[in-house]
C-alpha cells in the first residue's frame, strides 16, 4: 500500500510589467496609456475603468478628461460603461459590495483576459479593484495607476492585492501581476498631509535594510519633502519602488512561499498598532513607528550603534512623524505571534546591522521590545521639548 | 511628457508538487498523508478537511476513518474542528455560502500558509475548496484528493479552480498550484456509472492530439472499462494524468496568458453543450461529443482520413457515450465565439492532422460545422440500428 508512484510536477512561469512614471496621463497629448491599451492587439480593445472618489473630490475634472481622452484614442480603443467610483481607504476592502460591483461591470461590458482594467487610486481601492480583477475569469489584465504617495512608491507596484474579511485585514487576497503601473505624479499635489508624509516611511524602511546612501539623500531632502518639493518626492518614490521592485525581482519568492518577508521591516509592530488603534493610525505612519521600534531593538542588543539610531530617530521625526502612540504597550508584542502566523512557519524578523543593511533572527526578547517602546517614547518628548 | 521614465519588472516563480498514487488513504497503516503533512514542519501540523456529500454517501465509514486516521497520527498532525461536508457537483459551485463556510474554518481554526486544507471529491467541490483555499491568506496549502475519474486524470491535477457566479461557468477562480493531489483508486468502485465513464473522454481526448499508442490502448481496453476493471481504469487515469501534466509542465503557459488552450480539444462544443443543456450533460459526456465533432470536422476538411474518424467515433460509441443530443445544433455555434472570449484574443481550436498528432486553426467554417454535427448524428443512429 506504501508502495506507491508518484509523478513530479514541476514548472515555471514569467511574469512580467513595466512600471511607467508620467505627468498628467489623461492630456490627451499623452499618448502613454493608449499606447499601453493598443500594443497587444490588433483590434480594438476594451476598458472600463474604476476610480477611488476620493481622487475624484479632488480631481473632479477627472471623469471628463478620461472620457475625452478615449473619444480621442476611439479608433483603437474603448470606455465601456461609465467610470466607477468605489469610496477611498479602507472601506473599499471591508465591504464586499465593492467587489461585487466591479466583477458585474466587468461580466456586463465583456472584459475577458485580454481587455483590461484600468484601476485608479490610494492602496486601499488598488487592492479592491486588482482582487475583483484577479478573479474575474482568473485574471483579467489590471493596470494600476497609484494616487498616494504609499502605493506609489510600494502597494501599487507588488504583485498581491488584499481585501478585509471576519473584520481581518486583507484575509482574503491573491498573488496577481499587474499589466502595468503608471505612476502619474499629478495626482500627489492633493494629498492630505498625512498621507503625502506616510509613504515615505516606505522609502526609510527600504533604504535602511538594503541602501545606505538612500538612506543619506533622504536625510538630507527632510525639508524639502516637509515643504512637499515635487522633485525630491517624485525621487524618492522612483528610488523606493526601484528598490522593491528589484527585490521582488531577486528574492527567488516573489509569492512568498517561505517564511521570510525581508520588506517587512518595520512591519510586524506596524500592523499590530495599526489594529490596535482600529486604523485610526495609517500604514505608513505605522511603519514608521515599527521602523523606529525594530532600530531601537537593533541598538539595545547591540547591533546598531548609538550614532546610528539617532540618525534613524531624528530622520523619522524631522519629517513630522508622531512616533509615540498611548497604543504603543506591551499589547503589541502580540503582534509578533500574528506576524509569524500570517505567513506561516518559523518566525522571521528583520533588524538591522548598520544604516542600509539588514539581517533576519528568528526570535526576539520580549523585555528587550518593551525598553525599546519606552526608550522612543522619551526620546520623542524629549526631542519635542527641545 | 511622453518623454518618460520605465521600471521594467521581471521574474519567475517556480511551483512544484506530486501527485501520489495509491489505495485506501485512510488506513491507519497508509503513512503517505500523514509523511506528507508532516514533511515540510518540525512543529506539528494543522489541517481542515471539506469532503463531497456524495463520497460520504458512498463511503459512509469515511469520516470514522479520517478521525481514526489523525488520532493515530497526533504527536504530528491534527485535525482542526470536524470534517467539513459540502455538497457534489455544481451546486458547491454555485452557491456561495459553501465558499463562505470554508473560509470561516480557516479563519476559526487558524489555517495560516503553512498549514492543510485537504479537500476529497469530485471536481466541482475541488474546484469550490480550491478557490477558498487560495484566496484565504493569499493561498494557504491545498492537499486535492479526486474521487472522480474526471478529477484523477484531468481537473484535479491542474493548476487552478474556478466557481460559478452571473450563473456563468467558472466565471470567478484563480490559477493556484496544490502542495500535493492523491489519488486514491478505491473511491472509483461507488462511482455512478455516468461518472465512471464520463472522465475517459479526457483521456481519448489527450492521447488524440498527443499520443497515438496511448489511443490505441484504450481501443483495445474497451470492454475491460466497460467492464469496470480497475487495473485498466488505474492505468488510463495514470496515462492520462501524466500527459496533462507534463504538458502544463512544457507548455510554458501554465497560468494561460496567451490565447492558446491545446488541451481544450473537444472543449469549444463540449462547453456551449453543457450550457444548453442546463448541465444535464456532464463536463465529460460533453467533452466526448466535442471530440466527435471536431474530429469530424477534421475528416471533413481533408486533415483526417475516413479510417481514423471511423476509429474515434468507434470508440467513443464504444465506450457507451451518447454523440447525439437534440441540443446539439446550430446554437452549438455560438459555443466559438463565447470560447474565444473566455481566454481572449485571437480564436485558437485545435484540430487533427492524424490520430495523436493535434494542430491549431484560428477559424472554422460554420458550414462545415453543421456538416459534422450532421454527419455524427447520422453515424450515431446507423451504429445503434446495427
Ligand atoms: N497590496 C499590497 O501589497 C499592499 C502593501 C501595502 C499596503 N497596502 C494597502 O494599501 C492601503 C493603504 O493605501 P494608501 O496609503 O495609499 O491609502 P488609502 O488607499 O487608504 O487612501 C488614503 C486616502 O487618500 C485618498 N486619496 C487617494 N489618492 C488621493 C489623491 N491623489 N488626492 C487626494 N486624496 C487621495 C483616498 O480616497 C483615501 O481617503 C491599505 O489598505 C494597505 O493594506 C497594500
Ligand atoms: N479546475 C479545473 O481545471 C477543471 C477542469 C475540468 C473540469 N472541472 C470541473 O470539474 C467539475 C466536474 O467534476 P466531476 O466530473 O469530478 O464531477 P462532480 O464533481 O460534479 O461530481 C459528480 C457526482 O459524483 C459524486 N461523487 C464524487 N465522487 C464520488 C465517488 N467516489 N463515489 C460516488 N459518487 C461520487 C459527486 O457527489 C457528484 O454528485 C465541473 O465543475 C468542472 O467545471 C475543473
Ligand atoms: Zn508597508
Ligand atoms: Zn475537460
Amino acid at each position: 500500500m506504501n508502495q506507491k508512484k508518484i509523478i513530479k510536477q514541476s514548472f515555471q512561469v514569467n511574469f512580467d510589467f513595466n512600471l511607467i512614471f508620467t505627468s498628467k496621463l489623461f492630456e490627451t497629448d499623452n499618448n502613454i496609456l493608449v499606447d499601453l491599451l493598443s500594443s497587444n492587439s490588433t483590434s480594438k480593445t476594451k476598458a472600463i475603468v474604476v476610480v477611488d472618489t476620493g481622487v475624484i473630490d479632488s480631481h473632479p475634472q477627472l471623469k471628463e478628461d478620461i472620457d475625452n481622452y478615449f473619444k480621442q484614442y476611439n479608433d483603437s480603443i474603448t470606455l465601456e460603461g461609465s467610470v466607477l467610483e468605489i469610496p477611498g481607504g479602507e472601506q473599499s476592502k471591508n465591504d464586499e459590495t465593492f467587489i461585487q460591483s466591479i466583477l458585474e461591470n466587468i461580466n456586463t461590458f465583456g472584459i475577458d483576459r485580454h481587455s483590461y482594467v484600468i484601476a485608479i487610486g490610494g492602496g486601499a481601492v488598488l487592492d479592491a479593484v486588482g482582487f475583483a480583477a484577479a478573479i474575474a475569469h482568473r485574471g483579467v489584465r489590471l493596470i494600476r495607476i497609484p494616487t498616494t504617495v504609499l502605493s506609489q512608491n510600494d502597494s501599487g507596484i507588488g504583485v498581491k492585492n488584499g481585501i478585509n474579511y471576519f473584520g481581518k485585514k486583507n484575509f482574503a487576497g491573491s498573488f496577481a501581476v499587474p499589466f502595468a503601473v503608471i505612476n502619474d505624479d499629478s495626482f500627489l499635489s492633493t494629498l492630505h498631509e498625512r498621507d503625502w508624509r506616510s509613504g515615505i516611511s516606505e522609502a526609510i524602511k527600504v533604504a535602511l535594510i538594503k541602501d545606505y546612501s538612500f538612506f543619506e539623500w533622504i536625510e538630507s531632502k527632510v525639508s524639502d519633502l516637509n515643504n512637499r518639493d515635487k522633485d525630491a518626492m517624485n525621487e524618492l518614490i522612483y528610488r523606493c519602488a526601484d528598490l522593491h521592485m528589484k527585490h521582488i525581482q531577486n528574492s527567488g519568492d516573489a509569492f512568498e512561499q517561505g517564511s521570510s518577508r525581508p520588506l517587512d521591516f518595520g512591519h510586524w509592530a506596524a500592523h499590530k498598532l495599526e489594529q490596535l488603534s482600529n486604523f485610526e493610525v495609517r500604514h505608513g505612519e505605522a511603519v514608521a513607528i515599527g521602523i523606529a521600534l525594530d532600530s531601537t531593538y537593533s541598538y539595545l542588543k547591540g547591533y546598531l550603534s548609538k550614532p546610528e539610531l539617532v540618525r534613524v530617530l531624528d530622520c523619522i521625526i524631522g519629517l513630522g512623524f508622531n512616533i509615540s502612540y498611548h497604543q504603543m504597550n506591551e499589547q503589541i508584542i502580540k503582534g509578533l505571534e500574528e506576524f509569524r502566523e500570517h505567513l506561516g512557519g518559523k518566525l522571521t524578523i528583520m533588524l538591522l546591522k548598520s544604516l542600509g543593511t539588514g539581517f533576519e533572527v528568528h526570535e526576539m526578547d520580549k523585555n528587550i521590545v518593551l525598553e525599546s517602546i519606552n526608550y522612543i517614547s522619551s526620546y520623542h518628548s524629549k526631542k519635542i521639548a527641545i
